[in-house]
Parts: C-alpha cells; structure tokens; sequence
C-alpha cells in the first residue's frame, strides 16, 4: 500500500490544466490562471497627467511678482489642453492631463485666487505632484505573464489594455456520484437501515470551496446497471468523484465497473487514517477518477489532502500543495496510530499563531467532530505524547489554497 | 482629519449584517453564515453499524470449536437484519446496520471461510469496529450553532439533519459606479485626454473576492443629472461604490450629490496614503456609501482595509478584520511617509514565513505595480530604514479573510 505522498505524486502527475480557452474577464474570473502573455497596447499614464487637485505650474517662478496668472482650466478627459506659458498656472484636476509646458503642480491647499491671479504658498520641486506619460508601463510592455492569477488588481490591468476577453485556463467540471443501497437523498426519510447522503452535499461545497464546478449525478444503488450509466456519464467529465463503496466488500462494484468502462486504476489504497480505501484512475483520456471511502472523516480527509491539490494543478496552479502550517497544541494529546493519520482539529488563530484544539474525534464516521474541525493535524503512525504548546503539522484547507496562490504569483 | 483605525470603527459600527433569509443550501452556499441553531432530528448513526468490511461477531468465543457460523449477509442499507446469535458471525459492509446480538465486527483480511463456517485468527475486544447508534450525536441535540460558516462539513451536517434549506445571512448585492468625464470603458479606444476604466472592473472583482454581489451601473460623467440617476439606482442596494470625484476638486460633484439625495457623509478624508479622499456615508435605510479616489492603488488599498472588512461584517462574520500578519522583510527599504502609509508588496511564502518583496513603488497611479502586489506592508508616518529580516505588519487580503472564517468558527 503506498504512503499518502506517493499516492499524491501518482495523481499530481495526471492532474494536468485543461487545454486554455478564450474567456471574458469578469468578476467571477477571479482566482482563474491567465494563459496567454498580456502586453500592453498603450502607455500608462497616455499623458503627463496630475496627481493631485490643484494647478499646474510651469517652471519655478511666477510671470509677475503678484503671482501666477491662471489661465483655462484643465479637467480630468478634457480632450485638448493648450501650452502652458513659463511663470502661468492653470486649475487640475487628480487624473487630469496636465498641459504642456507644465512641469509641476501645486495642492489646492497651497494656493489662494485673486483676480485670475494664483498665489502659492511653497512652490513643489519640479516634478511634483505629476506621473508623466509612460512612467507606470509603456505601450508594447508585458503587463501580465501567462500563468498569472487573476485578482482585482489583474483584472483592472486587463481593463486597462482593453482585454475584455483572454486565454485562460478553464474551470474543471468536477462530477460527483454517491454509491450505496443505504442512501436516501436528504429530503427523504430514511426507513429502516437507510441513511441520508450527506457526503454529495459535502463534496459539492468542498468542490466549490476549490475553486471548480460541482455536478451531482445522484444516488447509485449497489446495482451494476444504474452505477454503469451514472458512471458513463461521470467520464464525459475532466473529473469524476465516487463517493463510497472503493473497500473491499462483496458488493463494491465500483473498482471492477471502472475498469469494465476503461479507467485505468493507478492507487486503490493508501496508508492514511482515516481514507485508507481511497482509490484513483485515469480514463483513456486522461480524466481523473476517484473512488472515496462513504464515512464522511475519511471522504474529507482524502478530499483535502489528494484531490483539492489535483483540482488545483487543473485550474493552472504551478505549486498545488497541500501546503501544510505550524500549529501549537493548545492542549496535551495522546496519538496511537496504526498508520500515519489525519485528525480533523479545531483552529483558532491567536497572536500570529494557529491554536489546534484537539477534538476528540474517535471515528471516521463522526460527522459532528467535522463540523467543529477547522483543519487537519497531520500525525505519523506510532503512540505519540504530545505536549501542550507543541509545534505540530496543519493542513487548513482554504489556506493552503492561499498559499498556492500567492506562490503562483511570487 | 481621521486616522484610519477610527475611520474602521465607523464604518464597522454602521456594517450590520442583513436580515437573515431562509436560502437553498447548495454548494455555492460555502461561506454564507448560518442564522439559525440546528438540531439534528434523528441519531447518528441512526443503528449500530460497522465501521470495516468484514464480520459482525456475537461475543468473543465462536460456537463450535471449528468457528463461527455465518448467517445472512447484512449489506449497507438492508431493512431488517435478524438477531445474531452467540458465537455467530455475520457477513457486514462498511456503513452497514449490524444485527442485534453482534457486539464486534472482525475485518475482512483476519478471517477465512470455509463451508458456511468462519476462521478469525485474531478476535476483536468487545465494541471494535462498530459504531453505536447515536454515539455520533443524538437527535435533539444542537449540531451547529447559529453563526456557523457553511463550508464542506457543515453542509453534509444540514444534509444529514434534511436541512436542504435554512436561515443564512444573504450576501449583499453591491454597486458600483465609476465617476469622471475621462474614462471610457475598457473596449473603447480613449482618445485625447480619456482613459479606459480599469478602477470598475477592479472593483467588481474585489466585491466578488469578498464573497459579495457585485453590480455594476456605468460611468458617471462629470454631469449632475447622470450622477444623480446613477446613484439613485445605485442607493437602492445595501452597499454603493463610487470610484473617483471624492476629492476637493471644483468638478468633485460626488459628495454634494450624495448629500443632496440624503446620504449622511460620516467620513472624508483619512490620515492614509494612499487612499486620504475615502468617503463613507450612510443612507436614512441603513445602507453603506464609499467613495474611493480614482488612483488605482488608492482605490484598492482602501477596499482592503475599510471596505472589505465591512463586506465581510454585513455577511455576518463577527471578527471581520483587518487581520495584518507578520511578515519578513526580504531586503532592506528605506521609507519617508508623511501619513501612515500601506505599501503594495510582493508576498512570498517561505518555510511558514511570509517574505516580503518590496516593488518600488513611487506613486498611487501605478497599476502596473499594483499587478505583482500580493499585499499591503503598513509603515507608520515618519521616516523608517527597515533592514532586511526585519518583522513589519502585512495585510494580505483574502488571508485577512481567511481568519476571519477561523475565527468565526472557533
């Protein structure tokens, strides 16, 4: 049975981006990955423009002892401005073209008017309060490099060269199936020894939480006929999830139906607790198939830790994780593990540091303990006295997902 | 004029969460605060059940000496399942119900069968491998408290209690208008002195960052009646962004607009740079007004401070931030601040440190700068030689965010 970083090296090496495609940027393209190189198609600032409300000046001393004559305003889009005469001044506006001849500007804050007379109080250097053309980025400059992520501050330089439409990577649909005669969607009633999915739902918003498109395509039932035909249309997908029935039982037909309809199986079974049945294949071309265990501790654990990092490398993400932290124990902990495991923990973020709150989780089936967790404490196999204010190994999520990016962009 | 700490306090006094509403939980309900208790309805598991494919056992010695005589299979989801008699074994799936009478399940690989008769070659301690009814939580008890943020578990937790709908906190749809006779938008060529709006679509993908609704209205040019029928519709939503036209300018119609329309201005103006023009107001219902100046950096470093937190605060998150972090200066920077200052950096995440990369920046207009930023280094006012390795205060805004989803839970 392979360790877990094996078991995620075999995936990480088939979770390649999809083919990139054309895309509008909009709001919702945030956290996408650009691919293609952004150039820029004009200069920015295009003008020598005013950083600050007040007047333009030209040169250092005024035309008359009385002051700086003012002459035509300049406001923020007005199409021409003439020349600015040496020793004249002329109102602008933060933005604003400044006219030529203007070598500075001065703060409203500075002046006083009389009579179309200017008085300036403490005239700038030169240079002052003013971006000349160009001094951001020039026209034919690279502004964003393919493999970028997109952000508020990307998205405003696509606006900015005119890019209302780029190559990125596209969003992964991510199909998920749950398996078992036992399930009953959750507006039903379970009767007898039926028991409500709540490993999709789980699955979906961990599926978004990753930053892809959840498709649920329902309940099947431990019959070969309707999981084949869930399963068939699972594999029109880059990505499909099975959730339940990968152990090793008499009716697990999920192992055996995959590799009827083609799917290569790469790992089935690793040594992690909980997630130890967790199952991974490749379609001919080249989707990516897992096969999680049903008891939700298990599913998630095998979800943050081998497939959020995939979902990741297919949205474009050079350094997927997970991305492990340093936690303090905020309280002794006594581990026996027969193999390396992660316990789901509470996170509470103190003074710069991550406190783990052990949650005296005892199962794999215990969906309250979840609940409460806000992350993972990773511990290896063996008994272990964990000391309170102990450094431990973390695995939260959202931020390892956070770090993937800043990594991106670094 | 006000620091921004106490500008934060205003507007976060006048941030309240919106009414709660009964929502679909779906997988785009991650991140949306829970505004109800909820109880489960039912014990978890529902019945006994095993926890490994294997044997479910009555007591710890078989029936004959040859072993344990197997009885009906018990798979997950079957209806009955008889008593099991003493020193009987029962064939059972993970997840499925056990019968009365079996007090452990033995796996799998411990047994062989022979003839109806099983071999166990290492007996399971009573109650190993099982879950007893309600040993997860009981129905009746409170599963997750009000406040809660809906991610992966919680979701699998609303399902397993049948909650497909529930009270959340709605998220807030919030406008935006950009202001300013120069700008045209982003697929126009801008002729003379105009620009393209680069400030909207940044905006709207920060709104979109922070979980929100982001609508945009257009350009007001710098024209009385537009401006008034933009923010007329734009008043009509809980939050309104006015990007430009805040400063003192003689063509600066926002603020007088605003008032005019009965928005009481509670901010202008803070001790920040850059960002000093941000406004804040509120109308007579309670909604917020922000007018940020139309610098890009400007913009952007006030969103992450003061609104994006205010975002988060209307969303329900009781601990909205700003979370600053410690980061680690990767190489010296001299600074000469005449108001406290935050600074777009580059972020690199190094063995569990944040290193920061200083991008030389020299103004507010640089969007180009703006683009590799990852953060914000806050310097106080005055003139600071920072040597390399010093600790300096960051604001990386979605992992502000982050902690406060930690903290909400904790």
């Amino acid at each position: 049975m392979m360790i877990w970083n094996e078991a995620l090296r075999v995936v990480l090496d088939h979770a390649l981006p999809l083919g990139p495609e054309m895309g509008p940027v909009c709001s919702s393209s945030e956290g996408a990955i650009l691919a293609e190189t952004i150039v820029a198609d004009l200069d920015a600032p295009p003008f020598d423009k005013a950083l600050m409300d007040g007047f333009a000046l030209a040169g250092e001393s005024p035309a008359f002892n009385e002051g700086w004559p003012l002459v035509n305003a300049v406001y923020a889009g007005d199409a021409q401005s003439g020349r600015l005469s040496q020793g004249h001044a002329c109102p602008v506006a933060t933005g604003a073209r400044i006219p030529d001849g203007a070598d500075r500007v001065v703060p409203f804050e500075r002046t006083q008017k009389k009579d179309g007379i200017l008085q300036v109080s403490d005239i700038p250097l030169s240079e002052s309060f003013l971006a000349r053309a160009g001094s951001d980025y020039r026209a034919g400059e690279v502004l964003l490099n393919s493999g970028t992520v997109l952000g508020p501050a990307t998205t405003g330089a696509l606006a900015a060269a005119a890019r209302t439409a780029v190559r990125m990577i596209p969003i992964p649909i991510v199909a998920v199936i749950s398996t078992g005669d036992e399930l009953v969607e959750p507006n039903r009633k379970p009767m007898g020894s039926q028991i409500r999915n709540s490993n999709g739902p789980m699955l979906l918003s961990a599926i978004h939480q990753a930053g892809c498109l959840p498709k649920y395509l329902g309940i099947a039932p431990d019959c070969p006929n309707t999981l084949k035909n869930l399963i068939l249309e699972g594999l029109t997908h880059p990505v499909l999830i099975l959730s339940g029935g990968v152990s090793v039982g008499e009716k697990d037909f999920v192992r055996p139906m995959l590799e009827t309809l083609g799917v290569k199986v790469l790992v089935h079974g690793i040594k992690l607790k909980p997630g130890r049945p967790f199952l991974f294949g490749i379609t001919q071309k080249g989707g990516l198939v897992f096969g999680l265990p049903g008891n939700p501790t298990s599913a998630l654990a095998n979800f943050d830790l081998l497939i959020y990092p995939a979902l990741l490398a297919m949205r474009g993400y050079t350094n997927p994780g997970p991305h492990f932290q340093t936690g303090i124990m905020g309280e002794a902990l006594f581990a026996n593990n027969n193999r390396p495991t992660l316990r789901p923990v509470g996170v509470k973020p103190e003074a710069g540091e991550f406190i783990v709150k052990d949650l005296g989780a005892k199962g794999s089936f215990e969906l309250g303990v979840l609940t409460r967790s806000q992350g993972w404490l990773e511990l290896p196999m063996g008994q272990w006295d964990i000391p309170k204010g102990s450094e431990v190994r973390i695995l939260i999520p959202k931020l390892s997902a956070m770090v993937a990016t800043l990594l991106q962009n670094a």
